[in-house]
């Protein structure tokens, strides 16, 4: 029974986030109706992350198991076809031995966040970036984010309906770029807690234009409280652009 | 009477194109409108390149007069306002004197072109980029624009309606880069002939693709013959990125 790989790209903005539901259009749904077509089977498919409604991915990584074989380029252009305009295109396609999985095999996960910062409303990047218009520190920003690197609890960081075991996360890397207008934050680490990613972007951007200070951070680590952190950005600024295993 | 100059953000895909028309909606007529709400006056808005429909813009560049003065702040928050949700924005306005002229006071005219060269249909950048599955040899695409560059009678490049004068045009870059996938094309000149850019592109691409040598580039040119060329790119991967004054 083969298992492929596959690393997808799509725009969140019209599904309820990545997850299936019972009562709303998923990427998952989109995906498994598209195998179903190809191979008459019924499918399920596991994703290396569970990506909230209207957060975009270019490199999200599924698995799924078939009945009978097909060659992966088969897969792709396949799934590619039924998937026309349903805004999700599979980049690759890969056979894999029955030991990888999507989530559990996955040692590294890489986020962009971008914001664009300017006075004029977002045009060619609509629901494609979180819009601020207030001047925004970009040194001060990184300040803050350089406290959230390495193992902390990240408690105060994690929205309310979490299911992780535990709130202890490692960063490896938020690192900050500014070019013409748009600031990209690239973040990466073994995983994330819910909301985790844009709960620190609300966070960087209070830090950002002045309403808190960088030093604020490890205080809002140690107290372990949801209220003192930010507010929750919107998840059209949120990419899942990579995977390692 | 003031004049004032707008830099002004669009996607082109809905839009005729930026020149008014008696039958379709074009980027003049959205911003006209806009400006008629701000202040009553029936004004005429003058750009510096005229985009086809479906090419988008970052920096075209565009000027009017107002019987009113106001300050160039208020005009661009007033039609970002009535612009809301119609595909433009105003990315700057500045108060200008009355020798300003977007179209004729123009030196330089900047272009940006994007391939995605990829098998997966394109999702995020869908209406964005020009997607080629096939491979393309950069180098072989930018040893032919070389070939382009400077003063030439540019006449297999232009479109037959093209109203221009003399198809005598001088480019000053053309300069390809790659990087995941996207292969960007950035030119510019003073001026260029109507689908100038869209034909240049058309045909380096049947050098990328092997098709053509790089060395036909001084054939077509000389031949004088818009058939010699490769058929006129799609508008959609096409942006009119900055002008010099």
């Amino acid at each position: 029974m083969p298992r492929y790989k596959l690393t997808i790209e799509y725009d969140g903005t019209r599904f309820s986030g990545f997850q299936r539901q019972s009562n709303a259009y998923s990427v998952q749904q989109a995906i498994e109706e598209a195998i179903a077509q190809l191979c008459v089977e019924e499918v399920t498919v596991f994703a290396a992350g569970r990506t909230d409604a209207g957060v975009h991915a270019t490199g999200q990584v599924i698995h799924f198991d078939l009945e009978k074989i097909f060659p992966a380029e088969i897969v792709q252009r396949a799934l590619n076809y039924y998937l026309k305009n349903k805004s999700v295109a599979i980049i690759k396609a890969e056979e894999v031995d029955e030991n990888f999985h999507a989530r559990f095999s996955a040692i590294e996960r890489f986020y962009q966040y971008v914001i664009i910062n300017r006075p004029a409303p977002l045009v060619l990047e609509a629901n494609r970036a979180w819009h601020l218009r207030e001047a925004l520190n970009i040194e001060q920003m990184q300040q803050a984010a350089n406290y959230l690197l390495g193992t902390h609890d990240f408690t105060s960081f994690r929205a309310q309906e979490c299911q992780a075991h535990s709130p202890i996360k490692t960063i490896n890397q938020i690192n900050i770029t500014d070019q013409n207008d748009h600031i990209i934050f690239h973040l990466n680490a073994r995983s994330f807690l819910h909301h985790m990613v844009r709960n620190i972007l609300g966070t960087l951007r209070f830090v950002g234009n002045g309403k808190w200070p960088a030093e604020i951070i490890p205080e809002i680590l140690e107290a372990k409280d949801r209220a003192k952190a930010g507010p929750t950005a919107p998840p059209y600024g949120l990419y899942l652009t990579k995977i390692n295993y």
